[in-house]
């Protein structure tokens, strides 16, 4: 570990950078933000905080040659100025190919493809003339190849009737899977090559939101879904030679497929429950994997659930947080509010974790806590 | 819990604090500070930092004239303007005339033998006159009235010869307790009146500096001892009538008695396992004490060790952490350094926490990484 002050450039200031700075106080670890909103998480707690686009070259060259080493918390950034940091020193990790390969849904099934990662079966579409052409494929899932993010640019048509709402840009479409279940492994590596998993961890996502809503860990899995998992994770951190923590989500089928959904290449909300129930939290990690500092335990502490807490419908405005006091009253339930100031329909406010020895007893009290709070204006 | 952003002040910006906002970095609790140092371990992370004196009645007015609630991580604070404050409906937690009685360890003393509090037998010395005349009461503890910290202010008197280097200054002699174990239990309150204990920890002080060395959690006490030493922790701060949080130190003689040795009314060294090992840390429940929130579960989650990182006799100058990297590749072991870009010998540096279910491998593992880590410069 150098001794000497790298300055940790980070492009995104949301709940994730905010996270990791409260990682990264442990290590003396200074960290620069670059963000669009004035008002981001991470505005009052980075050593340095920039207001600017993540998109633009400039802005984010300009940022980037200030720090030693530099990451991202959202994939939407400008990757042409990443490798221009790259070329001239800089530290960039995940490295800006693999960013680029993320921010296009299209070239990240083709790399599963071209790399014997088992993936559902897909069709790439140029537009919404090429996804009717393939109605045979239906049930599927359509998905823009870029710009989706949190349930935006992802829907699924059922059957010739929902073809009219087919994205018309360049998109694919995924078989429907029959899933027994949704899992996620986060694994991380750092430059050294070091390379650790974190236990199968399963999520349970909102009906309409396409967002996490409820997370437990361990995932009541089998011992060999658990290792092919693993391994499926593994692989794909090692073929993408990347170096970072990376979530890769999979679904389980029926008879018992493993089979990777999407991978993000940063710290991700199936991680979070990792703040105290792992011995080594997903931010550190993601700090330790990118510093090429020597990676930390991953294993559990506890059984965990995590709760996103989403902006509750139809309230929009100053947040006002319901039931905080009766939760946090009970033993073992963590609250993380993200510091945003305006609530809107499900929009990410926060989260909670709730551990408890006794799985059983731990689903009971991960939906009474879901039911008590709730994010109103 | 209010939902309105109220502000808490804390008068002292050193690691307390550091440690105490990046618990409420989890609540949206926004933390302004007043240090002296502009450089203090707090100053990039403080929604509002403000550097000036702790000890001057303006600036403790003016800083808190901004706040709703304010509190302390240091005793050495100007009491006049934190009732002034108080007196114009802020709230202060501890209260001025508790941080006053802790302020002079006389009237601490005073305070114990008032309330049926044990500690240890003492006579109260207003300068060294006075100390020699009490000869006979030696082997005892000289200890200055006012202005001791972290070892300075104490000092042992065993024999007549000692007695031409005894305070000059108003002071006390306490008798030398041949204690067993020194232990610490912290206990918090909040305005409601809910009372929280935390387990009994251990303490091994370092031989010459007066500081903790190593801690424990739990204290090897029988279960008797366990329940006198949370009894007389919760008389104290009942018979205080305090607010927030208070670590009591104390001793566990040969003969299985306990007494009151020293207070902390604020989070406190012999606290730094539960970031880690308990269910709520000090730094949480400290929060949640002089908050008014309800107050949060004690239990350690799995046996601890801390050691202190003390700068290295013999280095000053830049801080260097020998052997970080060796430390942290160990499972369970978390580093907490605070941010002090100078060392001096015995200056607290950091912490490291390690955790452990074997309490026989954790001793072991406490030794060798206090072995591992050095901080030089």
């Amino acid at each position: 570990m150098s001794q000497k002050n790298q300055i940790l450039g980070v492009l995104g200031g949301g709940q994730l950078g905010r996270m990791l700075i409260q990682s990264a106080i442990n290590y003396n670890q200074d960290i620069h933000i670059l963000d669009p909103d004035p008002n981001a998480p991470c505005k009052d707690l980075a050593q340095k905080f920039v207001t600017g686009s993540l998109r633009e070259f400039d802005t984010v060259y300009q940022f980037g040659k200030d720090c030693d080493v530099i990451t991202i918390e959202i994939e939407n950034v400008n990757t042409e100025a990443l490798e221009q940091l790259q070329k001239e020193g800089k530290r960039v990790f995940p490295q800006p190919e693999i960013i680029r390969l993320i921010q296009d849904k299209r070239e990240q099934k083709q790399f599963y493809d071209d790399h014997g990662i088992p993936t559902a079966e897909f069709v790439l579409t140029a537009d919404k003339a090429e996804v009717k052409e393939n109605f045979d494929f239906l049930p599927a899932v359509n998905k823009l190849g870029r710009e989706g993010y949190d349930g935006r640019g992802v829907q699924i048509l059922r059957n010739e009737s929902d073809l009219e709402k087919a994205f018309d840009a360049p998109g694919l479409l995924e078989k429907l899977i029959d899933f027994d279940k949704e899992i996620a492994v986060t694994v991380a590596r750092n430059s050294k090559g070091d390379l650790v998993a974190y236990p199968a961890v399963e999520c349970a996502f909102h009906p309409t939101a396409n967002l996490v809503e409820f997370l437990f860990a361990p995932a009541s899995i089998s011992p060999e879904i658990e290792k092919k998992a693993q391994e499926i994770a593994r692989e794909v951190i090692l073929k993408l030679d990347m170096v970072g923590i990376l979530a890769v989500e999979m679904f389980v089928t029926k008879d018992g497929e493993v089979l990777v959904n999407e991978i993000a290449p940063r710290p991700h909300n199936s991680g979070h429950h990792t703040i105290e129930a792992n011995y080594t939290s997903q931010f550190e990690q993601h700090l330790r994997s990118v510093m090429n500092w020597p990676l930390g335990d991953t294993g559990l502490r506890c059984p965990a659930a995590m709760i996103n807490l989403l902006g509750e419908e139809g309230f929009q405005g100053e947040a006002y947080v319901e039931g905080m006091e009766e939760a946090v009253s009970e033993k073992g339930v963590y609250i993380h509010l993200y510091g945003k100031k305006l609530t809107k329909p499900f929009r990410k406010m926060g989260h909670v974790t709730v551990l408890d020895e006794d799985v059983d007893n731990l689903k009971k009290r991960a939906h009474y806590i879901k039911n008590l709070i709730k994010i109103k204006a």
